[in-house]
């Protein structure tokens, strides 16, 4: 323990800037206004154009055209522009320009959607080509890449359409158990964020359909009908019957619907990392069976859905995740880039669609996080990675050949950033603990052209606390972990404040970055000026680390993540100007079910905790994340008594409030609500709110009276 | 004010006991012993026993008999005789003898219930004549006051048994609906306790049929399932569709049903005071309307269920309350006795079956309570009344012809008396705030022939603080309210002391009445103390003083009833010792209503609440109580708003624990959580907590959490 002590006097880096300034903010300033009054100046939309240019949406009112030869913007078009052609047609006006959901089908031709309604518009004609009203209740909107036709989803069923208001149903399930095309799948997992998936060049739309007739109903109380009413929500708990799924492969000129051959495994089975052939000749599908740990990339033939081969199998005792496509080289259709963490962290393989392994094309102990393309002539690739640091995010292009990889982005720090077509530019937005928001073009070698945004530090003006990043080494001698600590404004180093513990700790998030405010919230600096120590760090389990840094925690949630807590804590504790009695934990989801666990192991360290929309038993969680992890509670059962808050409520000794929202239909009430019998027949006790209206999370005007909620339980029991 | 203070000063009563000892009760002893290590020596059991004799069982194994011409206790039989012969018979034996569920047939045979097995056992030949084993879903057993039948429901159907194992059903309703036979019919307003009828010879049973297949379902989520499950209970709230009722009557004879035709008003009518005419020949109904503001007395043909006749209507502006079945006189079936309000107070009527009203027995600003009997010349009956004080409750005697009245228990306090069945003795068990209980025989005059009981008081050796009743002045300057106040034990009284102000305040009960303890529970002396004031007043709307005392509140609940609650309020903040910044209130059910009312309106005197399964608003109760009360909120709107603490929760300003049991099927947790709902969007605040298992009432080992946590809460909130 001491060790790791040492350890982190060398690391500290102190990261913090002092401001002249002392305004102070408001709970609803740091609630409400993160992302909007104080949000450095920055790109909204940002989208490569033509072959070397950029488009952003200003105000949600212009589209303007950066010019990467001159760094210049140019305005292409407004709403105002396109009302007029609307109006002209007889058509609505549109109420603003939405940057999230548009796109160029050519230089001229810009593709949008606002809300049902798809527009296509001619921005030299200035006239709008086509406007597509879907009913109110169409979802899941994917627009053909080669033609005017729309796929989208009513209720439980796919539909096709186009402007000449041609409308064909592709799917006639009349048990709304059965959900065609729909997004969610698997409770995406496995990276999915689509049911619909058109091939390349438009003669196919491939599909899932998900059979969930036999999985258990969960009822969702609504109290804001005359007399209280049930939603019946499918939900599969762990060991449950899961949903069952398939791919269908429609072809528009038959209309006819052939279903993938798949016979892997059980019907449980996983369908991921749906890819077509650029040739659409194939669908590769990721099965992997419902243990999560044997993964079969297959081939299907497109018109048959006949399989036609296994290209290669990954297994691991814990368990594999897959959450990438395949990324076919262009002008290839047999050669592919596949995701996997086979080596201990995500990397690209180079495999041909026999299966082969032509190379590993990046390696190393970091992880790539996302692929933004190849060049013109098939030699490099471009991707994100956290090559330099864990806590940073830079862009890196690697030589297919060689592996050779060259960081193009040279400043410390977070980085977004888009690449033109021609991948001769790359606009980069960054941050860092010191910088607000910069963007600025580079060349496709990182040099810098243009600079275009110099973000002023919008909070300059407020007393704001010093925040500083550090690493500690966990108590197996050898991991580093990462810490975020934000001490008082003005503090008294010679005086005692109390701590305040941010939590999340679950895999695929990570807390602490070395972006502007370091990723925290607004809310932390808020309570850091009411007086309080608030700490993260992001203990073994978190995202960005690798393979075997996240799956320590398999068959036992929360015990090696509250290990690394406990370092923090002893952290804390070894610093003069921390109150020791006085340390509180707070966290929503996975980070509710650290702060009940937190309480109930270490009663005699935590005095207060918040919890929210907690897990309390992983047996009320779902199969598809909770198995991953958990294994069934048949497979695991002393690691799911272990976890349990409900066996261990009789530990509980500080004043623990739970909060959820009674809507939720991820982290189900069940869970929080059978918390409460625990404590009552434990003898013990906690406090307990809901939020009628909310779901997993609490949004909008709501989330300042939870926030005020979760500021007065530690004013009430932790300050005082 | 100052007026009704002064008064006060001069009606103060000091009925304070102080005791030399000092022990402290703990939070277990307040909530879980006051009736068993806390409660004064009694007799449990008393029933009329032969002409001039009484029986009681002993310690759930004894039956003993009181001989009253000596006072002497001689055992009559024992649960082991009776499980000898249960033995020699080859039947189970029983655990204990159920004090609560016996009777004598004659004087030889005892008839007893256990769970759902009916006993039926001749004490002298020490042999068991009959052992009945119903069903473990056998529910509402009703023995046939001549035979050995047993009528009882299995789920919504009415079946009948004998010991030679009979079986028939009675009524085959397959919809479940549709519900024969059942105690829970108009939610047991009305004084309804049973569902079943038997004739007075025994030759027809009368039931009711409730057809609920119309009224809305309300979903009480159960999470005591592996995945949260829902159990649909009928409820029609205020001002939305409700049961209707009928009354069938079965000859067992023929085997045949009739039902009684009742036409007046609409459907949803309820069927009050079901009574047989002594020679069976008719079944009288009060029925009243759903407004609940009229009443008629109807009288219906047994063997046709045709309508004979109305005999009298009653009405009034406001509502009309039958809570009792007439009373034949004996040997008479055409002369009857009833309850009524109509003259402003609850008396007895002479009437007979033409609708003659022959004669008001009782008259006078106070009420009659209950029935005890006639005489065997019928001169005279014997009833329970508040003549005396509206906060006892005495016996006495009235001549039938001359209304003459005399008090039978000449002692102050509380009366429970049990009357041999020649009336020639009673057996009067009694107690007030100096005497703890005491049992004494008295002959029909009143006079004390023998000494029983004189229970010690079990709580000598606590410091249990001082106990006050007293009365105050209503603010209409005339209307007497009548008040307890338990103030710490060795109080300072230079000292100021934090206020915990008890609340029910609804209809129906009453807080205050001069018996052991002044009906208080144990609860309010341990808060006692821990350092506070006590107190609670019984408003206007509470019961025993009258129906103008009471329907002040109508279409306008809480109103009244919390300006009386503050009539209180400003008594106390008169009394040099209260702290008046410090004053809390709790109450459960109509006083949870109660205290999120103050809580709202008069938010600048109460700093803290605990509201138990409040009413939040009063369109989510149920039409029996609600609409008599509030009417409908179509009828009523300014009253539903004015009352709703929906409409009011930007006004909380103090800190407000709700709980609620989440099973609770009378105050549904619509309200509170609706109420959670309702303090998020008015930017204010409150607590919250689940019982998930209780229903309206929180019983057993977690009653003990719960008065923990109510504690608590002031204890955080109120006493720093």
């Amino acid at each position: 323990m001491k060790h790791c002590f040492s350890f982190f006097l060398l690391s500290l880096i102190a990261l913090t800037q002092s401001f002249a300034q002392n305004k102070i903010l408001t709970l609803d300033d740091a609630v409400q206004q993160q992302w909007r009054m104080f949000r450095p100046e920055h790109y909204d939309g940002m989208q490569p154009y033509g072959s070397s240019d950029f488009t952003y949406v200003e105000k949600y009112r212009v589209v303007q055209k950066i010019e990467s030869s001159s760094g210049k913007a140019i305005k292409l078009v407004s709403t105002d522009e396109i009302n007029k052609s609307l109006s002209e047609s007889g058509a609505a006006a549109i109420a603003y320009f939405p940057f999230w959901d548009y796109s160029w089908k050519t230089d001229k031709l810009l593709s949008f959607k606002n809300e049902t309604t798809q527009y296509l518009y001619d921005i030299d004609a200035k006239k709008m080509v086509s406007v597509i009203e879907l009913p109110e209740n169409a979802a899941n909107i994917h627009p053909n890449p080669k033609s005017n036709y729309l796929a989208y989803t009513v209720e439980n069923n796919i539909f096709l359409t186009d402007s000449s208001k041609v409308k064909k149903q592709i799917t006639l399930d009349i048990d709304k158990g059965i959900v065609n095309g729909s997004d969610y799948v698997h409770r995406q997992e496995f990276g999915i964020d689509k049911g619909m998936f058109w091939s390349p060049k438009g003669n196919f739309l491939a599909f899932y359909r998900k059979d969930e007739t036999m999985v258990a109903d969960y009822p969702l109380t609504n109290i804001s009908t005359p007399i209280a009413s049930v939603t019946n929500i499918k939900y599969p708990m762990a060991g449950a019957k899961s949903e069952e799924v398939t791919l269908g492969i429609y072809e528009l000129k038959s209309g006819k619907t052939v279903f993938a051959n798949v016979t892997d495994f059980t019907s449980e089975r996983y369908l991921t990392s749906i890819t077509w052939s650029p040739d659409e000749k194939f669908v590769f599908i990721g099965v992997l069976n419902r243990e999560q740990n044997h993964l079969k990339l297959n081939k299907y033939e497109s018109s048959t859905g006949n399989f036609v081969k296994t290209l290669f199998e990954e297994k691991h005792p814990k368990y594999v995740e897959p959450e990438k496509p395949l990324i076919f080289f262009p002008n290839s259709s047999t050669d592919f880039l596949f995701f996997s963490e086979r080596d201990g962290y995500n990397h690209l393989y180079h495999y041909d669609t026999d299966g082969n392994l032509k190379s590993q094309l990046t390696k190393g102990e970091w992880v790539v996080m996302d692929f933004l393309g190849f060049d013109k002539k098939n030699q490099t690739v471009y991707i994100s990675a956290t090559k330099d640091s864990p806590i940073e995010q830079n862009y890196y292009k690697v030589d297919i050949k060689s592996s050779d990889i060259k960081r193009l982005t040279p400043e410390v720090g977070v980085h977004e950033a888009v690449f033109s077509s021609d991948k001769k530019y790359i606009l980069d937005t960054w941050s860092n603990t010191q910088t607000p928001n910069k963007s600025v073009i580079y060349n496709s070698e990182g040099k810098p052209l243009h600079k275009l945004i110099d973000a002023k530090n919008p909070l300059k003006e407020y007393n704001i606390g010093e925040l500083t990043l550090g690493t500690l080494k966990a108590d197996d001698g050898k991991t580093d972990l990462h810490y975020r600590m934000i001490t008082p404004p003005d503090y008294d180093k010679k005086k005692k404040y109390p701590v305040l513990i941010y939590v999340y700790g679950g895999p695929h998030l990570q807390l602490i970055r070395n972006s502007w405010l370091a990723d925290a919230r607004l809310w932390e600096f808020y309570m850091a000026q009411l007086g309080y120590i608030v700490f993260s760090i992001d203990n073994r389990g978190s995202a960005n680390r690798g393979r075997d840094f996240e799956n320590v925690i398999h068959r036992r949630c929360g015990q090696i993540e509250m290990q690394d807590q406990m370092t923090g804590v002893n952290f804390l504790k070894s610093l003069p100007f921390v109150d020791t009695e006085r340390i509180g934990v707070h966290g929503w989801s996975y980070g509710g079910f650290m702060t009940a666990s937190l309480l109930v192991n270490y009663p005699e360290t935590f005095k207060v905790g918040v919890a929210g929309g907690p897990v309390i038993d992983w047996k009320y969680y779902e199969v598809m994340y909770g198995e991953r992890y958990m294994d069934t509670p048949e497979e695991n059962p002393e690691g799911y008594k272990k976890t349990s808050l409900l066996t261990q409520a009789a530990g509980l000794k500080g004043r623990l409030l739970i909060i959820h929202g009674y809507q939720d239909p991820v982290v189900v009430p069940q869970n929080s609500i059978d918390f409460q019998r625990a404590v009552i027949s434990a003898g013990t006790d906690c406090d307990y709110f809901l939020y009628p209206e909310a779901e997993h999370n609490v949004f909008g005007a709501d989330r300042t009276h939870l926030m005020q909620k979760v500021t007065r339980y530690f004013e009430d029991y932790l300050k005082k």
